[in-house]
């Protein structure tokens, strides 16, 4: 290795200058970084002014950003870059339930509610009866598991969204299980709506001819002591963006039916069982 | 390929989405990118925590940015980004001057001067006289090239970072060569200084056990009709930095001889020839 950079050996160079003493971790995810960063500069020989846009884009990425608003976080959703990152750190037994991205809107601190309860106070939009279990991997029921809930309006926004417009807490709420397991509350069907696509990233996702959309969604936090925390959603089947959801969200097993409730109090119903996995079960890649 | 993500086909999903009638450099730089985005992460197998650390440290840096400071081309420069990029844009034959990087303290419209005019109006440093020709790759003289020279002063900073302090155009001006090819000015002996390193960058390097110093070098931007720009420092080889420069700027070439001058007006003397490559050379990676 030269002591000075070259092209060839332009990882070399930078890994080369990290201290002895520096924490191992962070020496391997940045020797990992800088390699990746260089073969893909080199891969598609990046240009002089293409690297200008690339320093804009980062710039006005970070600039956007405010209490209110995470425009990077949105930049790795909509590059998949969450969702790989969560498929890595949540690794289950192919029967229990998958995990998907958090998103911005969860709010801690949610009323506890009496199960069946109804948690859509602005009486807008298709009330929909939400039930299930939570069992373990064996089918066995969970008691006690938290079930925090969460999802948009019909018109496609939280509660957090719309402060003084929708009443607080709509569409939301935190039920605890019973001996059986079961769970169940009123909703509404969730609508589907757009990412923010008023800054950098809905301009890169429009350059790529992509829509900021994403299908229909309710979202869950279940946890349960002595089991693994699952942080998911379940999407609307028949929604337009089943398959392009612009943060890639969805999984197979996340898709839950809304069928039509044929008698009851709701107009629709969907029935869908949380599967826990035990604290300490062996992953492997 | 699954419509839905998928921890192995990962980078499918993401790339799929593209449309199909995109700008098609924008998607080959694009799906170049996601697809090194991806495997970097799969490689460390980057944890939450660490991706949660890897968006803080996104959003602060790009926060900090202002019109006097740009601190993600302080990040692309200390990741090795820049020389690169810069490296594979100006390939040139073997007897051309290199470039390297450009550095945020150029500022266009600098007095033009006569040969062997003084450039250091404070006053301050040792004195150096610079000198040596514009040839072509063949070894004849190009005239009319501009030089366009800037330096820091004796105490490490620019004119541009101490306005009040310094006299405007210190250490900065623009020389044409005649039939000759010649050139000379007298400057002062550079001296190293640390890049900005109050900010995430900063944090970044002393995380990494690295110094923010640059080894001391005075730049040149040379141009001529017919051929191509060079963007260049010359360096000051026995600079206690000169092998670990914060931002990787120094190539072999470019380390230039400082000597005693003895006899004359100045303390040192510093001969350099600028090789000039014909536009439309053909370069060859």
């Amino acid at each position: 290795m030269s002591a000075f950079f070259t092209e060839e050996d332009s990882v070399g160079a930078v890994n080369s200058r990290m201290g002895a003493d520096i924490n191992p971790r962070l020496r391997e995810v940045m020797a990992g970084l800088v390699k990746h960063l260089h073969a893909f500069t080199k891969e598609v020989q990046l240009t002089q002014r293409e690297w200008e846009l690339a320093i804009d884009f980062l710039t006005q990425t970070g600039q956007i950003c405010s209490g209110e608003r995470q425009e990077f976080i949105l930049l790795s959703d909509t590059l998949g870059v969450s969702m790989l990152v969560d498929a890595i750190n949540h690794r289950r037994p192919s029967s229990a339930t998958e995990n998907t991205v958090l998103g911005p809107f969860h709010v801690t601190g949610a009323p506890e509610r009496e199960m069946n309860a109804q948690i859509s106070l602005d009486g807008k939009g298709e009330s929909c009866l939400f039930e299930g279990r939570v069992v373990d991997i064996n089918g066995n029921p969970v008691p006690g598991a938290r079930i925090d809930v969460w999802s948009d309006n019909a018109e496609g926004f939280y509660d957090v969204q719309q402060p003084g417009v929708q009443p607080k807490w709509n569409n939301r709420g935190v039920f605890t299980t019973g001996i059986d397991g079961k769970y169940s509350f009123v909703g509404i069907k969730p609508v589907s709506y757009p990412i923010p696509y008023d800054g950098p990233v809905g301009k890169m996702l429009a350059a790529l001819g992509r829509h900021p959309y994403r299908p229909a969604h309710i979202h869950f936090i279940v946890t349960a002591k002595e089991f693994e925390t699952v942080v998911t959603h379940t999407f609307v089947g028949d929604d337009p963006y089943i398959t392009s959801d612009a943060v890639f969200g969805v999984k197979q097993t996340l898709v839950a039916p809304f069928e039509r409730a044929e008698s009851g109090q709701t107009a629709w119903r969907s029935t869908f069982d949380f599967v826990l996995t035990p604290m300490g079960f062996h992953h492997t890649s």
